[in-house]
């Protein structure tokens, strides 16, 4: 009996992780009738993690309305799993990208959304909440989370208000007393996308406010206020959330998550992996497939085709990775699990830009066919 | 003992068929290091002919100057195998695409050189010409290069002249009397990249007209000149090149050379095949890696991989394809001999683009990892 796992992340924007299992899952099919074809579609904490999670633990999606990034109604949702009292929230599904359109504004936006689905999590007695952070719109360190969790930030004159990302450098005091007293006693595991330093060059302005929206000028200020932030939570908490792990994920929402609620962040496809009791699914595959849309350097900064990767290692499995985009730095991957890269564009570029990479990419598919034709597969048992 | 047959063609204006099999070997060595690698770089009767077969083959490139497309003084070559008493001539080497650059005019242009080549392998007392019918920039019918050779054409008002593609209806009268006599005892074997008819949808003015720049109003036209042209030469030779395989090839040349000079008109890539001695050197390899510029449905009409994959299959060898671009009909080379079809594109298209088909390749994708893993190779002797 052939056993393969297919263990996709999403081709962002384009295919979900669910849908590549399913394409999958008929290839396989028609190619080895007789495998046993076990879907597993991942995610790393960002867009699709409770669908995910919820697909291996069971459990229901729970709509519900809370205030969006530009402090609008929204239908939003979190997951949850009676059994467990857990909750499954993507902080995306309240403060995320695709929620702000071409109305992008790191300095203007709140996660105050994300707080209130914390909020509706704790109204189910939920002793656990699974927080993913990744595909933030914000860069507001988390204190709308905290502000709409009963927590109130006041300004030098000690009037009240609402930070965001352009006046973090406001908060003079911080009141934590209001906040909800049923965060005690719930354990908050926030599974970070990329463990990032909160400021600074690696840090959640310089290297994601690009994509939010943020130019140079707003990508400096955005970044002097997590510094700022970083000094006063320090001051008035005597914590140090400027070299946490991930303390820069979401827009520096890992570091208001671990400074206010405690929560602890975690690497996130490794957290994933775990939840969904990945190696005892993989257990006896003969492959594993595994995918996302892009591959890079930062790939092994935490993203699910490297979590993989490493479990197939561990295990002995190989893995193939099936990839959309294939970047600067992929092959790293090699060394790390995977047995080979395969790339699904099967047009070329436009011959100008084709032909700057074509001794590269021809040398690589000949290396990724020798990769293939030396695994050792459908072995007699 | 591992043997790995590399026999790719070029990737047109970017790799070389040497170029090619170099990086092979290098990748395969690595990965492979006990590994016996042939290099077989094949061409299929246009540009590369020459370098394919003498590579092969042994003999000499002979610099010989003659008239361009334009009947401008260039310098071209033919191949000239000593031993054999045989010379390989491109017509592309003296009215090819890449001689006209930017002054493309298929009503205008002349094979004229090509006859001149042809007259240079006589003077070397050649038993047999290898001419290879491929990458022309001309439409007309060959007469130049019977034209060159000595036979003489007449207008109505019986005056001579040269036709050209816009001109062969002014033809009345086809004078073979002052043609070379050492024609008599030399045989040419005229290889045509795709058996085309000389005139209709499928003939040489419609399918190639345009990329040597025909708009739609001159391939019109060049199309009812092969038509006359045609009834010229049944009225004039009692010969019938309208249905001859290959007649349309090389702008019709295929046609001038079978009428005028009793050149056998080959299917190319199996020719070339066999001249190589293709099935001798395969033996006992673990399979075969060959290659192209770009597949499509045309490819089974005579291309490189078309050919290798049939004697793949023949001998029971696995044929990987490693390719620049997978156009639509690709596939129908599974059921010739392809084991594999590999892209060689790592990075995507722009995402417009992309996900058009984004579906459709991940399931290619998918189909052909499938595909690979289940290739027995290196099997125990």
């Amino acid at each position: 009996m052939t056993k393969i796992l297919l263990a996709p992340d999403s081709f962002k924007h384009n295919l979900s992780a669910i849908e590549i299992c399913h394409i999958g899952r008929s290839v396989i099919e028609q190619a080895i009738p007789e495998a046993e074809v076990i879907e597993l579609p991942i995610a790393d904490g960002g867009e699709g993690t409770v669908d995910t999670l919820l697909n291996i633990m069971g459990g229901e999606k729970v709509p519900f309305k809370v205030q969006g990034p530009w402090q609008e109604a929204i239908d939003s949702f979190f997951g949850w799993i009676e059994d467990d009292a857990t909750a499954v929230i993507e902080m995306a599904a309240a403060a995320g990208l695709p929620l702000v359109g071409e109305r992008l504004d790191p300095s203007s936006t709140t996660t105050y959304g994300v707080g209130q689905l914390i909020g509706a999590a704790l109204d189910k007695n939920c002793r656990r909440i699974i927080l993913g952070l990744g595909g933030s719109a914000t860069n507001d360190a988390g204190c709308g989370a905290v502000a709409a969790l009963g927590a109130r930030f006041f300004d030098a004159e000690g009037q009240a208000f609402l930070p965001v990302g352009a006046s973090l450098d406001r908060i003079h005091r911080i009141e934590l007393s209001g906040l909800d007293p049923r965060l005690k006693t719930c354990e908050i595991i926030a599974i970070c996308d990329i463990a990032s330093p909160l400021y600074g060059e690696r840090g959640a302005a310089y290297l994601f406010g690009p994509q939010k929206g943020a130019d140079a000028d707003m990508v400096r200020l955005l970044d002097e206020q997590l510094r700022a932030f970083a000094a006063i939570v320090k001051r008035e908490l005597q914590l140090d959330v400027a070299h946490l792990d991930g303390a820069g994920a979401a827009g520096g929402l890992g570091a208001g998550a671990a400074a206010f609620l405690a929560a602890k962040l975690c690497p996130g496809i490794d957290t994933i992996l775990d939840l969904i009791d990945f190696n005892a699914k993989a257990e006896k595959a003969s492959f594993i497939i595994t995918g996302e849309g892009r591959l890079d350097g930062l790939t092994m900064e935490g993203k699910a085709v490297y979590g993989i990767a490493r479990r197939g290692k561990q295990l002995g499995i190989p893995v193939f990775a099936v990839v959309g985009d294939i970047g600067e730095g992929s092959n790293a991957l090699y060394k790390h699990g995977v047995t080979a890269i395969l790339s699904t564009n099967r047009r070329a570029l436009p011959w100008e830009e084709a032909r700057k990479s074509s001794r590269e990419d021809l040398e690589q598919t000949f290396y990724t066919l020798m990769r293939l034709l030396q695994v050792q597969l459908f072995q007699e048992e």
